[in-house]
């Protein structure tokens, strides 16, 4: 019998997205200050990747309003990546202004996704971003990049494995140097994964790929644990499990980054996350929100505890 | 790359476990002509293996009373295995008398849990289950087994993997035909469920293991994959994700069937359940339960499904 973990790496990166794709996707806006509290809270934890903002309109995603505030209210937070959304030259130079040292950058897999969404087709995004991409490295800026809808599209269903590949290797030929693949509508199961991650990695190298997974249809942990197998080693993840995508119907909910830690915790793969006060941060941010979370592992670790 | 899917089986039985180790767990009490609808639309959905009930206590477990009735009601539903718990002679007579066909057994791998949710400790336990399995045996009734516990008890924490396989072993020679190995309170992960089912098909060969996966912790799909990835082909599930455990502090819910054949369906394994249908199915038994269910699959579906 064959272990099915034994490409699993020993240590993990986790991205966690809660304060942009989760936040972004809630209705009820968080204030600056809030914002700035869970990403210290978040940092706190122990994470050391969390997409802080996005520099897109405000009347469009009046959620991520402020994003340079929250940069500044994040100054002297050291050893820290703080990649923030960007989705064209206007939302760059912005970012650049607000000190951001990072920038993460998005194209979909799908046309009709990339069109309703973005605006514009595959290809024109594709150009733009290498517009952006080549300005924010010449800023000695670090490059994220997302490809939307790897394993299924709200509005056209099935997406082609060699769309997924195509934009992967032109995110990485602008100067990515993590391409995240991001099941956006949740829709992905293990097989899915596999296929996606494998050609992925064929094109651009295992090393330099992320798994996104969305809980739409509860696939997500099962999903990212297929990706790890298979030697995926960054993982996004959203504390709570806020958010969803307001764009995609029927999407909800990232996956959770208690559910994650606590996995990774119990197969003994580093990744320098303490899951209580992962909780407690993820507590603080639904206390704004005014709803429950999403993370089981966060409902059963809370009734674990003892009262008071 | 290797293929951490290769050895998924292509073909997977689901024992549906909601009308159960679901129902009995619940709040509220399905009055006997609901369960009866319950199975039935289980069983239209192509659900082949339903745990139709138990012979318990009626003043312990008052959501199991009528388990007699439940089988008269179930009169001429043909070629579907509907087996029911019992813990003792008494409940195997009554099995019996009630024209069961097979009946399921259970201990626990945890001393302690064996001797508070079952009033003996496991060599107790055990001795008692040899005699129940032989009296059923004798009477031409098919016979499977639970352990509890494999991944971690409520009272003691850790469970020696010893302990799983000697109480895994003893159900075996016991004439147990399967045996399932039950996560009772949704603490394993992926390694946990790794090693208890290697060495438990180093004890008793894969082919008689089923994985009872409970999802306290949102880990439950995460792990029965693992096991499929192991050539596990026996899947418990409950719609809806009906059930808990009472006697388990903190341990809620076990996973969702419609989760469960939505990631067989993206795989490609055969389990002849039709998603629309078990989700309605579940829909019916919530109605009388009066909460919403826990499957994410089955919530995700009805969002995309036109209204009306």
């Amino acid at each position: 019998m064959t272990d099915p973990l034994a490409g699993v790496p020993a240590e993990v990166t986790i991205v966690e997205v809660g304060p942009r794709d989760g936040l972004q996707n809630e209705a009820a806006i968080l204030p600056v200050e809030a914002r700035v509290a869970l990403v210290r809270d978040l940092a706190g934890a122990g994470l050391r990747c969390i997409e802080a903002g996005a520099f897109v309109r405000a009347d469009l995603v009046p959620a991520m309003a402020g994003t340079d505030a929250v940069l500044a209210g994040l100054g002297g937070l050291e050893g820290v990546r703080l990649p923030v959304l960007v989705p064209n030259p206007r939302g760059l130079q912005a970012a650049i202004e607000a000190g951001a040292r990072e920038v993460a950058l998005f194209a979909a897999a799908s046309e009709t996704f990339s069109q309703r969404n973005g605006g514009a087709g595959i290809d024109t995004t594709l150009a733009r971003l290498r517009e952006v991409a080549g300005t924010a490295t010449a800023a000695g800026l670090g490059l994220r990049g997302y490809v939307s809808c790897v394993a299924g599209c709200p509005f056209e269903g099935e997406v082609a494995l060699e769309a997924v590949v195509r934009v992967t290797r032109a995110l990485v030929e602008s100067g990515c140097a993590e391409v995240s693949l991001g099941d956006t509508i949740g829709a992905g199961t293990p097989r899915r994964i596999a296929q996606v991650v494998g050609a992925c990695a064929e094109a651009v190298g295992i090393g330099r790929l992320a798994i996104h997974a969305h809980d739409t249809m509860g696939q997500a942990l099962a999903n990212v644990l297929t990706a790890l197998e298979m030697g995926v080693a960054t993982v996004d993840a959203s504390v709570a499990g806020l958010g969803g995508c307001p764009f995609a119907p029927g999407a909800a909910g990232n996956l959770a980054t208690e559910d994650l830690v606590y996995m990774l915790d119990g197969m003994g793969v580093r990744h320098g996350v303490d899951l209580d006060r992962l909780i407690r941060a993820g507590e603080g941010a639904l206390a704004g929100l005014g709803h429950a979370g999403h993370s089981r592992a966060a409902t059963g670790r809370r009734r674990a505890r003892p009262a008071g």
